[in-house]
């Protein structure tokens, strides 16, 4: 349990991969690539989860559940998606097993129960989903349809890590159809910003908004949109992608809608997800080498009270105070855990809350019950004080926002001084190998130079970033024309 | 959209298939048996699972995620619940498309990339979770474990119907690992008497509590309560199980613990559940020939109010009232729509709510602004009636804990009437036919008499209630001894 994590910078990969189990937020199942996702980890997603699915409804969506197969004819209808992701399809071929003639005590594959068409668990769900919305748009009266979907998907991934790259991961996938481009532009964008607001004001992750090049974009997507975070190690995570699809799906399954004007014409549509892959941006921006660190909006706990004490007589006189603090906290819309568990040692809990990440750990002994004081640590900062039991509630309370800004503020000043401009192709390879983090330089436009650029570095365009300097000049591998600088970083 | 029903007298299956299509609940998918829940749907299963996961969090149960799949060798370590999903099972063999050589535009499974073992799509989840648990539980300190999933099942199923039958529905899973076998039927009653008060107090669905007898139980369990309802149609629908399932896992999967004395012990378990199904049972216990009819606490809509106007003017005057109606019911609890768009008649929209179940409709028209008053309407009890605009938030107010009772009463009323103590088996056969429900009768605890009695009426032994009269008798149909009357029933 409170066993000690490798440090960072010893082995940033083993440190993450540590920290997931021991802070129990996941871990391997028995099924290649499968995670088994813990209460305490799931208690944080449920978290997201209540805050997505609100912003979501106040956008106007609605959400629906569409079938896990998807029958294969459908599959492969919209081409370029189809081809996507072919390569990593998990498929159904039968619907029965049967005792083994040889082995009573096994199953086998029963050979009279194949499909007669082979069933895709869905990667994504574009194409079901498209194949229904058909039967549901006749006319501009049926538009735009809003829906979203929180599903598990999967991908077969050959290798494969606790919440950033999992074969069945959970998501939601947001599907909406309108009658004009635009609109389905506006939405397009209107979700990337959701999912900006969410990661910066919720999660305390800083995110550059940007669209991705041709090579990076969405299978079968005309633009995709996305927020592109920084982890400590200086590696960027795609945390949130929005795609403008065009027409490309309603062409694919012929969905046609007569306009005011009475002619028919092709639905206009966007996709949009967010996956358990947050809870790795989570724990890869904010945690330090004693464990997790949670922003206090996200945290299932954000008080833990630990009693310190000899004999019953001296624990109740504390979990009296204890309680009054914890109802107190309560009342001010704070969460807290009063652990007074005589299983394990004060040591102990401070040991495993540290790793769990609980934003404020307050802990009472008896010399705090002569001076009407608790003991105060923060997560954040691991600085220790002494607080009136008189002040402490206000304190706290206050402390929750503080601490939500300072790991905000934190990991902004990191991410803003791990972007680097660069000239010149010599300074591109070295501030990647000495600093990395985001270099931002001029391209082309060109995939042939990307791709080169990728595989003398494997650095790859993160994203052309919406907002900043516009700036034209001169692309660093190649001196060609740039219309703008570009966003390269190593990723997840 | 407003088309007429098949009344139920006329064809009940028929009447609640096309309820389900033209309320907007589900409609059949691509994918044989599986089917795609809508977004109004969908909201009143966001309702049920909100209420749902609020009661098992509050009797100490956190929710975690396990994988989609297991793998051939785990599925079958238990033996009697291996044999008992075996011949549904959807499987996954292989793990890769390719595009097909003889037509480029199409994809075929690619042989190359065919699995080592196996992976079934989890019909239920005790194998994949055992598997897991036996990871977590060394000694007594880790019991009990508490936990609980929202996830989807596949179970294949040859003759399906929306909701009550699907290939594919979605559902929550507890599964609990306790110490002692009298904790773990401690849970296992626990449960059942969680979704018994659910359904009676949410749903307004009377249920009956009691256990299965040994043909009808889970696979792999010890012992299986229920809650059974009955339909309008005379059958009864179970509409949750909890399952005491001894330690037959933890012997399959040696999960073992270190008690307090220091000897290993098997860990005993239980799992319960309820699905999508209970859509269904929500359906087939309140609607009528004009459609569905929702108790107010699952309605996702409570209130609907429609002008009546003709032109700009009466319709801004008419929007002043309605919007004030609208904001003074929100503020009291109330959801509310104002539906004035201008794409459809009022007695388009009036059929229509009527159809997805509105509990209260509140008309507005000219008249009603001279007057102050509003048209009134009752989804229930289809009655009308004008209020006073002063008196009517109130009014509507009080409505719903009363179309809320009124509507268990109503359900309870013909439940209680349809259930028949018979003495002979001529007059078990004659009620049957005529009358249909529950029939109490004695059984003399033979699984041969259950078979002979199935065989020659459809009817089953429903449960064996806790509750009630439990005097000795004899069997129905042998004349031998029998313990305590038992429901028969045919059954959903
Ligand atoms: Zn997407
Ligand atoms: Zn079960």
């Amino acid at each position: 349990m409170s066993k000690k994590l490798t440090s960072r910078e010893k082995d940033y990969s083993k440190w993450y991969n540590e920290l997931v189990v021991e802070a129990n937020l996941a871990e391997n199942s028995a099924v290649r690539g499968c995670m088994v996702i813990k209460p305490y980890g799931y208690s944080i997603w449920e978290k997201m989860q209540a805050q997505l699915d609100k912003r979501f409804k106040e956008t106007g969506h609605e959400n629906a559940y569409f079938p896990l197969f998807v029958p294969k004819s459908l599959f492969e209808a919209e081409e370029k998606n189809a081809e996507g992701f072919a390569k990593e399809c998990a498929v159904v071929t039968h619907y029965r097993l049967k005792t083994d003639p040889e082995d009573a005590s096994k199953l086998i594959v029963d050979p009279e129960a194949k499909l007669e068409e082979e069933l895709v668990v869905r990667p994504t769900s574009e194409a079901i989903i498209w194949n229904t919305y058909k039967g549901w748009v006749q006319s501009y009266r049926d538009l735009p349809i809003l829906i979203n979907q929180w599903a598990n998907v999967v991908r077969w991934e050959m290798r494969t890590r606790l919440f950033l790259r999992t074969a069945e991961f959970l998501w939601q996938e947001g599907h909406t159809a309108h009658a004009t481009k635009q609109e389905a532009l506006a939405e397009t964008e209107q979700m990337n910003n959701v999912y900006a607001e969410f990661a910066e004001n919720f999660m305390a992750i800083p995110v550059i908004k940007g669209k991705k090049t041709d090579s990076e974009r969405f299978a079968g997507a005309e633009e995709t949109y996305c927020i592109e975070a920084l982890m400590q190690d200086g590696k960027a995570l795609q945390a949130g992608t929005s795609h403008f699809l065009g027409q490309n799906f309603a062409k694919a399954f012929d969905v046609k809608f007569a306009s005011k004007e009475g002619d028919l014409q092709h639905v206009w549509s966007t996709s949009w997800g967010v996956s358990t892959r947050l809870m790795g941006a989570l724990i890869m921006t904010h945690s330090d080498d004693q464990g997790l660190v949670l922003p206090p909006k996200l945290a299932p706990i954000q008080v833990v009270i630990v009693p310190i004490y000899r004999g019953e007589e001296q624990l109740a006189q504390i979990s009296e105070v204890a309680n009054r603090l914890a109802s107190e906290l309560r009342e001010q819309g704070v969460s807290v855990k009063y652990d007074d568990r005589d299983t394990h040692k004060p040591g102990w809990k401070f040991a495993q809350y540290e790793l769990q990440g609980v934003p404020v750990r307050l802990a009472i002994g008896p010399k705090d019950l002569e001076k009407g004081s608790v003991e105060l640590a923060r997560r954040d900062t691991l600085t220790k004080e002494f607080v009136s039991q008189v002040e402490v509630v206000d304190k706290v309370k206050a402390l929750m926002g503080e601490i939500q800004e300072h790991l905000f503020n934190k990991a902004k000043a990191f991410r803003d001084n791990h972007i680097t401009e660069v000239e010149t192709f010599d300074e591109f390879k070295e501030v990647l190998k000495a600093k990395g983090g985001f270099i931002s330089a001029h391209w082309d436009g060109t995939p042939e130079t990307e791709n080169k650029i990728k595989e003398l570095t494997k650095a790859t365009i993160r994203c052309i970033p919406f907002e900043g300097n516009k700036e034209e000049g001169k692309c660093v591998l190649t001196g060609e024309k740039s219309k703008q600088r570009v966003l390269f970083a190593k990723a997840y």
